[in-house]
C-alpha cells in the first residue's frame, strides 16, 4: 500500500502530465492550469486514493482521474470563491482574477467544473450513475455551504444558533472531504455501507479540522497560523467560540460582549473578547466539541479497519488534524 | 406525434411541477427559479423532445428531465454571461446579478449548472457516460464560444479571419443546439451515426441563425428586431458582413472602412458602411453564406426523416429560421 507521500507524488505527476498536453494553452484553459499547479496541500485527492486502495488493497492509479476532477472541483471553488471574497492572494500567489480578471475568472472556473464530470467517470464507467448521484451531491452542497457562509455575516450574532454555522463549516468544507472519501469508495466498487461510512468519516474530520482552525485563529502560535491572531475576533466571525460565548453569558457578559462587536481598537477588542471566553469556559467546550467529531472520526476508522488496503487512512488523518502533514 | 407547441405546453407544465418543491425555496435556488421561469422560447428543450420523439416514435415524457437539464444549462450560461457583459436586462426583466447581486448570481449559477449533471442522467441510467461525455463536450464548448466573444473585440478587425467568427457563433450558439438534439437522441438509444446527424442538424441551424441575426441587425425591420437596426455596425462587431467586407474590399473602400470604424457619428456611420457593404455585395453573399447552412441542415434532415417520430422537426425548425414561432 503506498503512503500519503507516496500518493501525493504519484498525484503530482499526473497533474504534470495531464499539463502537458496543448490544450491547456488555449486561453479558456491557462488559468485552470495556473490554479491547478499552485502548491497545494492536494488533501482531497490524497483521501481519495487512500480510500480507493483501502477499499480495493490495490494501488490506484485508476482512480487518478477521478482524484484529479475532485482537485478540479476544489480549484474551482476557490476561483469563484476569490472573486466572491474580493481575495487577491492565494496560497501565497495572485488568485485568478487578479492575474486574468474576473471575467476570464467566472468562465475559466465554469470551464474547470464542466471537465470535471467526464474526468470523473471515464475510468469507471461501471460506476457513472452512483458517481454522477454522489458528486452532484457534493457539489451542490458546497455551493450551499458558501452560500451560507457569505449571508452568515448579515445576520444579528444573538439570531444564529451554533447548529447554523455548524452546518455552514460542514457543507462549505466538510461535504468536500467527505466526498473525496466517498467517490474513491465508489470508484473501488464498496457497499453503500463503506460508502456511506467513509463520506461520514470524512465529513467528521472535516468539521473538527475548521473547528480546530477558528479555535486557533484565537489560541494559536501566531508564527505557526501565517496570519495575526485574533482575525476572525476582530471581523466579528459567527464561530462556534463567539456564538457559544453569547449562548453562555449572563446579562452583564452579554452586555460587555455586544459593546466588544463594536469597539474599533483590535488589540483591546481581542484582549476583551478572550478575557469573556476565559470566563464561560470558551477554549475548553471548543477543544471538547472538537474532541467529539475527532473520536466519532476515530470511531468510524475502526469499523472501516478491516479493509483489504486501510493501513495508512488513519495516520494520515492525524497528521492533518495536528497541521503536520 | 407532439407538435412543437405540445412540447413547449408539457415542458413549462413540468417546469410548473418541478418548482413547486420547496427545495427552491432556499437562497441558493430562488435565483434559479427567478431566471428558468422568465417566458422564454424555450427552443433547447423542444428541440431535444422533438429529436427524442423522432428516434423512438413515442410521446417523450420520459426525456422531460434531461430537457429541463439542458434548459437549465442555457439559464446557467445567460446568468454567467450577464454579469460578464454588465447586461441589466434579460429577456425584458432585470438579470439575475441585478435582482440578487453578483455574488449570488455566480453561486446560484454554479448550482445551477451542478444539478444538471444528475438531471440529465437521471431517467436514462443506461445511457449515463454517453450522455456525461456528450453533455461535457457540449458546456466547454459553450464556454470556449463565450471566451472568444471575449476576447474577439480586443483584435484588429483586418486580423479576424472570417472562419475565427464562425467557429465563435458555432461555439457559443450552434454547439448547444446541436446538443439538445444529440442528447435527446442518445436518450432515445440512437445509432452514433443518427446521434451525430442530429447534432451536425443542429449545429447549422445554429450558425444559420445567428448569421441571420447579424443579418437582421443591419436589414431587418426595425420593429420586428426590438431594437434599433445597426448596432452592430456602431459597435464595430467583428459580424461576418463587416469581415467580409474587409476581405473584399479594395485600397480605396478599406481606407473608407477603417475611417468608419472610428467615426463617432452613429447614422453617418451606419449609413457609411452599409453603402460599402452595398457596393461589395455583402448583403447577397451573406444571404448565400446562410443558404449553404441551412441547405446542409435540409439535406441532413432528409437522411433522418425515416426516423419513426420525425414529422414536425423540419417545420420547427424552419419556423425557427424565420422567427415565426
Amino acid at each position: 500500500m503506498k503512503s500519503p507521500a507516496e500518493l501525493k507524488e504519484l498525484f503530482e505527476n499526473h497533474i504534470r502530465t495531464v499539463f502537458q498536453d496543448d490544450f491547456w494553452k488555449g486561453s479558456l484553459y491557462q488559468p485552470i492550469q495556473y490554479i491547478v499547479e499552485l502548491p497545494g496541500k492536494r488533501y482531497r485527492p490524497i483521501l481519495l486514493l487512500l480510500t480507493y486502495q483501502a477499499v480495493t488493497g490495490e494501488s490506484p492509479e485508476r482512480a487518478l482521474n477521478a482524484a484529479l476532477a475532485v482537485e478540479f472541483f476544489h480549484n474551482f471553488s476557490l476561483v469563484h470563491d476569490d472573486i466572491m471574497d474580493n481575495d487577491p492572494i492565494r496560497r501565497g500567489k495572485p488568485s485568478v482574477h487578479e492575474v486574468y480578471g474576473v471575467n476570464k475568472a467566472i468562465l475559466s472556473g465554469d470551464a474547470m467544473f464542466a471537465l470535471t464530470f467526464e474526468m470523473l467517470i471515464k475510468d469507471f464507467p461501471e460506476q457513472a450513475v452512483s458517481l454522477i448521484r454522489e458528486y452532484t451531491q457534493i457539489s451542490v452542497g458546497v455551493c450551499e455551504g458558501q452560500m451560507e457562509d457569505m449571508e452568515l455575516p448579515d445576520e444579528a450574532v444573538e439570531d444564529v444558533p451554533i447548529s447554523r454555522t455548524l452546518e455552514m463549516l460542514r457543507k462549505k468544507t466538510a461535504v468536500l472531504l467527505g466526498g473525496a472519501m466517498s467517490v474513491g469508495a465508489i470508484c473501488g466498487g464498496a457497499s453503500k455501507e463503506v460508502v456511506d461510512n467513509f463520506r461520514e468519516f470524512g465529513e467528521a474530520v472535516g468539521i473538527g479540522f475548521q473547528l480546530q482552525d477558528d479555535y486557533l485563529d484565537v489560541y494559536g502560535e501566531q508564527k505557526k497560523l501565517g496570519k495575526r491572531a485574533g482575525s476572525d475576533i476582530v471581523e466579528n466571525k459567527k464561530t462556534v467560540l463567539l456564538l457559544k460565548a453569547f449562548e453562555k453569558a449572563n446579562a452583564d457578559q452579554l452586555q460587555r460582549l455586544s459593546a466588544l462587536l463594536e469597539e474599533e481598537d483590535d488589540a483591546a477588542k481581542i484582549a476583551g473578547v478572550k478575557a469573556i471566553f476565559a470566563e464561560l469556559g470558551i477554549p475548553e467546550a471548543t477543544k471538547q466539541l472538537i474532541g467529539t467529531y475527532f473520536d466519532k472520526a476515530q470511531s468510524l476508522s475502526q469499523q472501516l479497519s478491516h479493509l483489504p488496503g486501510y493501513v495508512p487512512i488513519g495516520k494520515f488523518l492525524e497528521a492533518m488534524m495536528q497541521r503536520e502533514y
